[in-house]
Order: structure tokens, then sequence, then C-alpha cells
């Protein structure tokens, strides 16, 4: 259940009235990095987080945040809009936002395209979800950096350095919740990827370019137990892709639990439900039983 | 500039037809984590990556494997959706690919969504692009999985393990890619976040909830700095955001040039020839010039 | 500001999980219609409202109730959507949900189109986002009573039945809002419509249809003064338009602060910071001078 | 059937083209309340109400008009945006009409969005259409205003003020079409609102606001049976929701066939042969058997 | 100006409703080929070609008759979609129009994607627009023949025979205006290709595929002056790219005016206007005068 | 399987950067009808071309050239919107690739909307798709010329130059592709239309128009055996449509395999392969036994 305190959660100051700035700041109310799509992603992610209730907390407690960061950026938004409503003029910085609303702000992007749940990743898989965002919080991150860069208005670089911060906040968050699930950072799922293929780099972009650019090397193509194969352009070999026979078991599982309290057992009986079902659906049964060995 | 060889880069079988399950695959073909979302991706973001060409080759070498993989999952998918063509009935299991694509496949996902560039991340700093490819490829690895849960056929799996193990691939060469960047995890771009603020994890779902899940506690909330600060739901108070002033200087610097061999010193001449453009622009250049100290 | 409780607005029992039923109530999460649509459209219509802020707090009350309904719908989709978890079968009621998203919910309507801000409707007039909400509450109420129609699980018609009781609630507070204004239903904005011209209901689809239907007479061709006209098809005359001439002044000021308490002048004062504004701007000044008379 | 007249509903005159002006009137043209969504919403409703033939006839008559109306504005922006064709810098006023379309109109808004059906509201309820119909053409109206608002040019003025009236026009008599069907405003569908939760208006939204906004009492809160809940933050509760006791029955019919004449058999026979569909049905059969007692 | 008569363009009969089959219709209605967006790409085009109005007449009298094919064919899905009103399981054919649209039609396509401007190709060249029509009416004209290879019911049978049929007459039309216009079919607007470098077909698809497919050869690579030219895959070389030195004037004139009356006037003195035009606006000028040598 | 080569297909070469002609071009990097767009297409197409294996490499040759042309085109934008990264004023030109992108290329086109696969036209019947193609390069090519139009620079010019030779190229490929099918224009598929009515040509648009045109006659309404026909407004009669009687057979067929080596056997064993299925499945199995006579 949600609740709404009429307070912002940080106070918005604006010197000068930017109309111009204030489209780009569109870019954090209704864009694809911004914080309906944060809020968004995070909330969903959480409703469907039912077998690690302590991460499903971690994201509703993010994903609400950043609702009052809509709020928030919103309210900048609006204050540099402020000149739509009464200069003709101003109006031609943003025509859909003067004329269909009345100037203020609507959940669009710096280009005034509208919001679309596209921009989210929500996988259910609560270890690829964090990956998510953790790039979704570095991406927002830069974005602000770029809006502060823009303007020279001290009440909304404030504002928006106390927004930038928080996404930094996040990060630390999320990484910490992925870290304490304990997996190895290339394990994913339950069903292992083929060895041998796993680590072959490759190479097939070739050459030299017309920016000064050639065939690089760097640690890419030699950590992790990579190495680098060449793609050959005349014939297309370069992959030993013989040898696939079917998939492969025994994917390590994370502590999905480190920061449950009373819940752990709940997410384990889901676990087990889940076999349970399992036995009784046929094929699915038999891969889980070759996943686990 | 881009040649094709006909050959597939994996041979695909196909036992017997299942239209059903040739439909789960669209997302692999035009859905958000699939194939030709790879592609462009990692590709836009190599065209763009001019300041590092090492990484720069990375992402195309990448980004064209990419492109070879969403051909060999389009021609896994024309041979599950062939009876579209002949059987009136199977044709129900895909109306739109049926009646106006004559049952090939097409750019859309598993709901016929037709595919759209909001499905890209591609922000210009290689720092934010790297981890949103490690997310993506995350995505990639969890939705491959599933397909191969859903399906019997040994061709098929042996297909789908090849393009899954390739994730698992590219998923360590990005992370070989951000980590030879050398710097701190929770430090994007140039400005700073605010001290304290960024330390505060703010508690704002609370309470008991009707599925067991109760106010939790986990590593997120203690580490890296971090520690848990309680919204007051009354007052909305709970976070001390009175004292920011304006923006901090000084990120550390990553390596960007770590894998670069003879283009070290064109990155570093893209990088002054932006510094004395700044000097022109007024504003940018006395931002800059604070963000260095 | 926005908080969370982890306890429902509704508590959400369901018998057997119906994953069709599931894919229908959809509709009511991520569709034109649903939730989402609701709380997004009157939450930024009440911060955009910084004239009238008796009429914001009402439409930031209902906005925030409908996120905490997304909730809930969100809860009762996901128990019946449980089975794309462990059952390969039922995957294919949601195919899209059921690989790329684990089973869980997203924001997507019952055909599985990702949501999108295009549906919803904030001009900035109060008097009219009134009506769009009007018609909103209608629509959410009419897709409810359906949903509520195919099923007949006792615990999901409860949660149906409670959402569409709340359908109703809005829907008188948004009847009562409006009418409080005290305008008149046809005036709308500043510029009266040219007499005449109004009141010529123009009777353009002619003759007799393939249903039975033939060239009706009803009430809306006589009401509010208005009188049919018969539109000749061989020529295209019928509407007496010549007779236009320009703009023109006067619509009634509806009671914009009736609810109001100390807030009234700033809402007074918020016009006159306008009127001042206009005199500066020019052209804008003389349209309203006009207006004005 | 359609039929085409060369001539145009208005004559449409322009004094010096004005592209930037032109850009703002494809808002009209192709955007989310122009003249495109209100005749295809109209229209499409219209055909399919075949249980209301007098109010399907109304809802033709003004799709109808609406095409007109759209050929009227295509042609008063073509006027405007003549300079993109011949000169070089009038095309960045519009960089998508000028190198994609040669300098026409197309089917966008203001920002250059596609025009999407997205932006349409037909559910088939004629009673609840009706109501997205006064609502469409309450922000087509302020719309037109706005427009006018940013036009100095006579000729312009002109065929706006006469659109501008039209849409008073369909406004008027869609309220009538609404008001002849006699139902209560609050009445909508078949299912009746739980009685006691259907009055608690939740003020969920409290405390003192960033821009002089406090808690707020309007009629909204005790008008039609209504009074104010205050939402405890702290505990989340407020609303008596563990009354609810499955569906209720008993919704008053409209008049919905007020307007018909020889239509109302068929009209009535249609819900005849419905009723007769149900009995075989089974579950919707007995729904329809409790809503009427 | 548009006239509505209700008579259909084509009587349609339905045997017994197959609801499956509707939804497959809708491909038709709002589809990506469908009548809307027939109606909509050439009465757009006609709108905004001015210089030829022979032409313009006959985008609109074809645009106008493909509104009345989209409300034929709205009319037979209506037919086949009747049973979701009533029949619960019917509803699972297409949750969306039963949910949300009650049953009816909507503008979506077989997958329920909503309609979009996207579909259109409006250019406001008279001979690339003749083209792209062209071409779809041959997709139209597929789709109803696919369409009617999925029922064996007669009435929608004749009914898509027809609208079938009506597909090959616009089909005949377009391709007279284009060739009545006696350019050479590579004639595309002012600027000439650059000789030699126009006639490389470059083979960059080269190799054996995995279906039995080679290197092939076809009057692809020998007609109309073309030659075929062998990319090179492992250096990229193959095109003779270096000799290009400006653009090339020259292309012929069509006789865009050859099916006009007394029109011819108006068409010449519009290319006048602005021509006189150019001569102010600096380089498009001497572009201009450039290509007419 | 893909190869990338560093070089691009032609040398890019810049004056002086020009952000605004930069966001014109990107009309051709992520736009309707630019060469992503083109790529996709006929790629997709290729690989779906399983039946005329000669054409298939075609189509698969083209559309890995436009990939290459993606890249020349993306190099050239980037050169002109260099500025974006290091002058605040030039950010303005293009927001949303500012400040979301950090000012580079994105799949977007010049209003910066989403590329999307709705742009696409695959149908599966090489007939069909060849006039796709057709009209879709003679897009391309008039979009190129309006874009030379727009600049001065004489680098810009030559790339461009080259892109808009490339097109013409295609066309006359696809052209020769098409005309070597030796089927007549207007035989599509294997249905017949119905004869009389398929000649008959509906002068649907009558009466003088404002902008001096009047009521049309051209080639088009005689040629190819049609005759026209005046739709009479006031009854809506004019076609014979009472005489429809079912599907016709007997298309001709076109010489698909006329490029074809040792692959024809291939094409018909498939086609064979059809036709025994058909036998199996019923309906289908008449109706190709009845358009084959």
């Amino acid at each position: 259940m949600y609740h709404h305190i009429k307070k912002l959660m940080y106070t918005v100051n604006v010197g000068t009235p930017d109309v111009k700035f204030g489209r780009l700041l569109l870019e954090q109310f209704g864009g694809a990095n911004g914080e309906l799509a944060a809020a968004m992603q995070y909330t969903v992610q959480g409703w469907n987080c039912v077998d690690d209730l302590a991460r499903r907390d971690l994201l509703l407690d993010i994903g609400t945040e950043e609702l009052s960061h809509l709020e928030v950026v919103g309210a900048l938004i609006r204050m540099h809009l402020a000149p739509l409503k009464t200069d003709r003029e101003a109006a031609y910085a943003d025509p859909l936002l003067s004329i269909a609303g009345g100037g203020g702000v609507a959940l669009v992007d710096s280009a005034n395209n509208a919001w679309t749940a596209n921009y989210l990743s929500v996988t259910g898989d609560i270890d690829v979800d964090l990956r998510s965002n953790i790039a979704a919080e570095s991406r927002a991150k830069i974005v602000y950096e770029r809006l502060i860069d823009h303007t020279d208005d001290p009440g909304s670089i404030d504002t928006l350095q106390f927004l930038m911060t928080r996404e930094i906040t996040h990060l630390k968050a999320f990484t910490a919740a992925l870290e304490s699930l304990e997996k190895s950072p290339f394990s994913i799922g339950f069903l292992k990827p083929t060895p041998g293929i796993v680590d072959e780099f490759l190479n097939t972009s070739r050459g030299d370019g017309s920016e000064g650019d050639t065939d690089m090397r760097g640690p890419w193509q030699t950590s992790f137990g990579l190495h680098p194969i060449d793609a050959n352009g005349g014939t297309g070999d370069g992959l030993s892709v013989g040898d696939i026979n079917g998939k492969i078991k025994g994917e390590e599982r994370g502590k999905q639990d480190s920061g449950q309290k009373a819940t752990t057992s709940v997410g384990k009986s889901a676990r087990q439900y889940q076999d349970a079902e399992n036995e009784k659906s046929g094929p699915v049964d038999r891969i889980l039983e070759a996943v686990r060995g």
C-alpha cells in the first residue's frame, strides 16, 4: 500500500526558469533511464520476487524512493517550463508540452517520446535482475552528471546532485545484494555453458579502420580462461562448434536468502513446491533432474 | 564493412517442427533481450567509442558475432514454423506471421510485438555501457535456459546450448573489459556523489506484508559504508538532505586505454581536443576545470 | 514523497490458479484503462495543478490509491500465473511472461503490449482533466465488470469487486470536483464558440444501412439549442460557415478554488503573475485582453 | 460507404506561412487529441454499436465530420509548412517532415510522434463510450484554444475558431446522448459497487507540501454520500475492506433506445439473443441471472 | 469533405461465426497492410500532392474507397467476433477485444498491436509515392488471398474476394499513373547517380550455405548495365569508390501533369514560385541551377 | 555468418561539423527509409526465401551491403554531431543524443523516434517482396537527394552521393529480379481477381476543390482494361458488386527459379512437399486443387 506525503524529498529551488534546460530534464522524468523507469523496474521486480523476501524488501525500498525522486525531478521541470504557459516564443522550446499539455510535465523524454514499459528489464531471476539494476543505476548517474554539466543554476545543480548521489547509494546496495548471493559472476541460472566453446573469444571484426583503429588485443581475450580465435573471413570457420551434445547440468546455487529473517523456510518451501510440481509435469521434471546430477 | 558467408555459425537440426515452440523462440530473434538487440547495442556502442579503440574493437567483435547468432536462431525458428505455410490449424499458433508474413520469421518477440530500439542501452560512456552489456548478456543467458527448458527436441537443444554458451563467453569478455579499466565499481563519470547522503540506505517500504514478508535487514544496508535510515511515514522525514552545496569534483579516471596498441595517443589527443574546445565554450570549461581540482 | 507499507490494501485469495484468466487480468495492470494508467494520469495532473491546490490534493489522493490498486491487482495476477513457472504447457498461455519474465507480472496488457504513456490524458486544464478522469473511471469500471464475468473463483471476484467499487468512489469524487467548479458543461477554457455554427448538428451519415439502421433522429439533434442540418452529399454544402470573424471572448470562469483553504490567494496571485507576464509578451497579452472584453 | 467532395468544409486562408506554427498545428492532425483520433474513435465505436442504432447514427455523423476536419486542418498545416520545400533554414523547424516527407503533412503530432491507435478509447459500452467522447471533445477544444493563442494570422484564427466551435457542438450532442439514457451518472454496466466501501473517500496524500499546499477538504469528500477516511501512514489501515462478499446485482438499465425509430425491437432482440446464448454458456448465465435478481 | 452512406460497399454475409478467423481478419482492419493503412497513405499523399492535381484526384479516389473497404472488413470481423460477447471460452480467442473492447473491432492487427502511422509511406514525391502504393497493393492482395485460404465460409470468401479484387484494380491504376509520367524506372528525383559505381553489383554474401544454397548468378547482376563485383572478404575491397566528385545534375523530368486539365498552369506556377524562392535562398539555388545544366 | 572489416565501404570526410545537419542525417541511420530498415528488410526476406535460393542470394547480397552503408552513414553523423560532446549550446540541436547518448549516434530518426520493425515489409512472397524493395529503394534515393540539398560540405556530399548511387544500383537489381519472374505485373499469388469488378475505376472523390482542382480524368481510368464508374453520392451505388461467386483459380506462375543453378530442383521439391502436405490438410488442399483447375 502506498502513502503520499506532500513534502518533497528534496526542496527544489530554481533561479531563472530555463525552458530549454527544462526540456533536457524530461529525460529523467519520462526517459529510458529516468525515475519512472527505475521506480517501475524495481517495484515490479520486487512484486515478482516471492522466493527471496529479503531482496524483495530491498527492491521495494528503492523502488518507492524512485517514486519520490520522480516527484522531485517533476517539480524541478515544472519550474523551468513555467514560461511555456505565458510566453508564446517559449512554447517553441517544447510544442507538445505547450499545446497539448498546457505547459506542465508529461511522461515523455527529452525528445517527447512517450514513456514505454519497453524500457524495463524484469526477468524474475533475482541474480539477473540485480545486474540489470546495477546497469540502470550507472546509466541514471551519467545522465544526471550530463544534466549538471548543462546548467549554471545553483538550485538546479543542488537538486540534481542530490538525485545523482542517490543513484550511487542504490548502486552500492544492488552490488551488495548481488555479491551476498555468493555466486560466481559467470554462473547464471541452472544450466552450464559448454566447456571449450565458452572460452573462445571470436575475433570477427578485423583489419585496419578509417579512424586509426586496427585489430586490437585486450584482457578480454585472455582473462577468465578466454583465448582468442580468428574468424576466417573467407570461409567462415573459426569456432569449434561440432562438439555440443545437449545441455549440461550443475550451475552453483546462490545464497538467495542471505539477508532473510524468518522467511528462509518460505523460500525453500517455494522451491520444494516447484520441484514437486515438476515431478508431475514430465519433461521439465527430467530436465531439472538432469541439471542436478 | 560487412561480409556474409552463407554457412551458418552453428548447424541447425530440428526433429519434428513445433510451431508453438517456434513462437517462443521469437523472443531471441526480435525480443527485448534477443540477438538483434545485442547486435545493435554493441555495434552502435562500438561505433560511438572513438576514445578507446581497443574496447571499440571488442564491441564490434561481439556485435558482429551476435548478427551471426541472429541468423542461427532465425534458421531454427523457420524450421519450427514451417507448418504455418501449409496447415491451416497451425496458423493459429501465430496469426500475424501466418497471414502477414507467409509463415516466415519476423522481427517480433514471442508476443508479436515489433522490435524497437527502445530495447537498447547506449550512453556513450564505455564504463557504463559495459555494465549494460553485462546485464544484457545475463538476461539473454536466462532466456536461452528457459527456452531449453521448454523443448525435448535434441537438435533444438544443441543449437540453444551453443547460443547460451556464447552469452557466457561475452559475459566474461565484458567483465574483463570493465575490470581492466581499474575504476572503483561505484565511480561513474567525473562528478562525485555527496558524502553522507550517499551512505544512507532509506528504508521506505515498511511493515508486515501479505505474503509473510516483514521489514528485512540485509548486507545491502551495511556494506560499502551504507547504514539504514528509517523513513518516517507520518512526516516524510528521514534523509539528511539539507547539506548539499553544489557539485563535487574528482572521480577517478579509468584506464580506458589499457588494451590499446598504437592508438593510445589518439585517445589522448581526442581528450586534448575536447579540453581545448571547452576553453572556448565557457561554462562547460569551468565545470571541467572544477572536477579536476 | 512516497511510503510503502507491505500490507496490501485488499487481501487477495485465489482458489485454483487459472493462467488464462491471469492473462485477462493483465488488462488492469498494464493496460490502457488499468491501474498504472490511472495512477500516472491523476498523479501527473496533480503535480501540474499548481493553481488549484485543493483539487491538486484530490488528484494526489486518488492517484496514490491507484498505486495501491496496482499492487493488489498485481498480486492477484501473480497467483493466477504461478503455473507458468513450473508447467510447460501453461507457458503457452503467455509466452512472453513465461520466457522473458519468468512467469511474473509485467507492465503489459492482455495482449502483451507494453504499457505506454500514450494512454494518458493530461492537459493541464483542471476542468478538462476532470472530464478525462470521469471517462477513465467509467472505462475501468466496465473492464472490472467484464473480468468478474469471466471467472467463478470467489476470491478473485471479491478482489475485483473491491477494485471495481473504488472506481465508482472515484467517479463520484471527480464528478463532485467538476460540478463544484460551477461552470456550464459546455464552457471550456477562455474562448467562446461562434454562435449559430455551434448549434448546427450536421447529419453527414445518411441513407439505409445493411443492419436495419436508417437515418435516425435523437435528442442530440435538438437539445441545448442544437438543430439538425442535412449535409448534401452531392455538393458538400450544409454548414453555414461563411460568417466566422475571429475569435470570441468571454467564457465564464469556474470556481477553481471552491474547495481551497488558505491557498485561495495563492491561486489568485498565480493568475495575477500570469497576467503580468502577458503584458510583457505582446500578442498573448492582446489576446487575453480581448477575451476579457 | 464514404464519398469525398473536393470542397473543404471550411475555406482556409493563410497570410504569411509560419513553419513553426505549422508544426504546432500538427497536434490536431496526428496528435493524441487531434482530428484523426476523433474520427477513428467515434467511427469505430459506431460500427460496434449494433444494439443502439440511433446512437450509432450519431457516432457516424460526428465521426464522418471529423474526417472533414482532418482535411481542413491538414490544408491549413500544408500552407504554413510550404517554406519547408524551398528554404533550407526553414527545414530545421521540422526535419522529419522536410527530409522524409518532402515538406507535406504527415500523421504525426507536434513532436513528430507517429499517430497510434493507443490514443483511442473504444469499450463497446455506449454509456462509457459517450463519456470518453465528452472528455475527448473537451481536450480538443482546449488544444484549439491554445493554438489560437499562438498565432496572429487572421485566416488561421478563423479556421481554428471554426474547428473549435464544432468541438462544442459535438460536446453538446454527446452530452444529450448520454443524458437521454436516463441513467444515474454513477451507474455503469450491470454490477453494483459494494455499499459502504463505495462511499469512503480515502485521504492518502497528507501533510504540508513544498508549494504551500496542505491537506485540503473539498466537496469531493462529502458529496453523493461520500465521507473522508484518513489513511494511517504508519499502519496502512483506513479502508473498511473486510466485508466484501461477492458481486452485487441490479444496476439500473439505461434507455439505450430513446432515439430509435423502427430499430427498438432490433436492440431488444439482440439482447434476447444474448440472453439465450447465456443460458447455454453456464457461468455467464448464472451471473446475469444474479444481476437481474 | 466526407459523406457517409449507411449502405456497405459490399453486402457481408457470414454463416457460422468463427472467432479465431475473426482475429486473423483484424490484419486487414488495423494491420500494417490493412485498409486503414491504405486509406491514410493514399489520402495524405493526395492532400500533399498539390503540384499534380490529376494524380491528386486519383489518390483521393482510391483513398476514399479504402475507407469504405475498412467499413466492409470491419463488418465482417464483427460478425465473426460476435461470440466474444456471450461465450466466456470464446473470449480467449482475443482477450484484449473481449475485455477492453467488449467484443467489437478495434484498430489493431491480428496480434493485437495498435495501428501506427509508422506503417505509412508518404514522401511527397509522386513518382516515389506511386511505387510505394504499387507495393502496398501487392501486399494487401497476398494478405487477402491468405485469408481466403483460411476459411471455408462462402459468405466470408465472397467478401474477401471482392476486397482482393479491388486491390488489383488499384494496382492497375497506380501502375498506369506511374507509367504515364514517362520517366525511366531508374530515374528518381533531380540528382543522377554516379556512373560506373551505379553499375557494380556487389557480391557480398558468398560461399555455400546450410540449406543447399551456393553463390548464385542471376539477371540482377547483368541487366540494365549491371555487372558483378566480388567483395573480397579478407580485405573489404571490391567497390571502385575513389572517384566520386560531388553531385551530378540532370535527371529527366516526368510528365507529372499528363492527366491534368485546367490545372497544368497551376502546377507550373507552383514550380516557378519554388524557383524564385530558391534564388533567394542561396545554396539550394546553386544546386538546382546545377541539376538543370 | 557475418564478418566485419574495420575499413569503411566509403571514406568519410567532413569539413566543419554541423550538428543540425547531423540530426537530419539520422533519418538514414534509424529512420523509416534508412539503412537499418533496408538491411533488415532484405536480410529477413532473404532468410525466409527458401524456395528461390537465387533470389535469396540477391537479398542477402544487398542486405549485407546496407549494413555497410549503415556504418558509413553512422560515421558521417558522428563527425557532424561531435560538438554535442563539448559545446553546451550545440546540445540543444539534439537533447536526447546529447544527454542520454553522450553525443553519439543512436537508432533514431531525425525526430528522435526509436527505430521500429514496423518500418519493414516482409510478406514471404518473393514477387511481392521485390515490389516492396523497389519502393523502398526509391524512397531512400529521394531522402538522400534531399539531404544533399541541405548541405554545402563537399565531403558530406561525396558520401551521400555514393550512398544515393547505390540505391539506384539496388533499384536496378530488384527490378531485374522481378522482371525475370516473367509474370504479369497484375498477377499476384494464386487467386484471380473477379472479372468485371476488377476493371471498374471508382470515381469517389468528386466536385471542385479549394485549390483549383476539379474532377479529373487520367490514363489510370482507361489503361489495362480499366473504365471509370461514377459513385453516386446520394445513394452509394456505383459498383456492380452483386455478382461475386467465390474465389477464382488460375493465376499464372512466375519463374521464381530463373536465376537458379543446381537449386531448381530444391525449389520444386519444396513445392511438391507443400502439395503433399496440403493433401492431408483438407480445405487448403481443396483450395489449391481449385486454383490449378
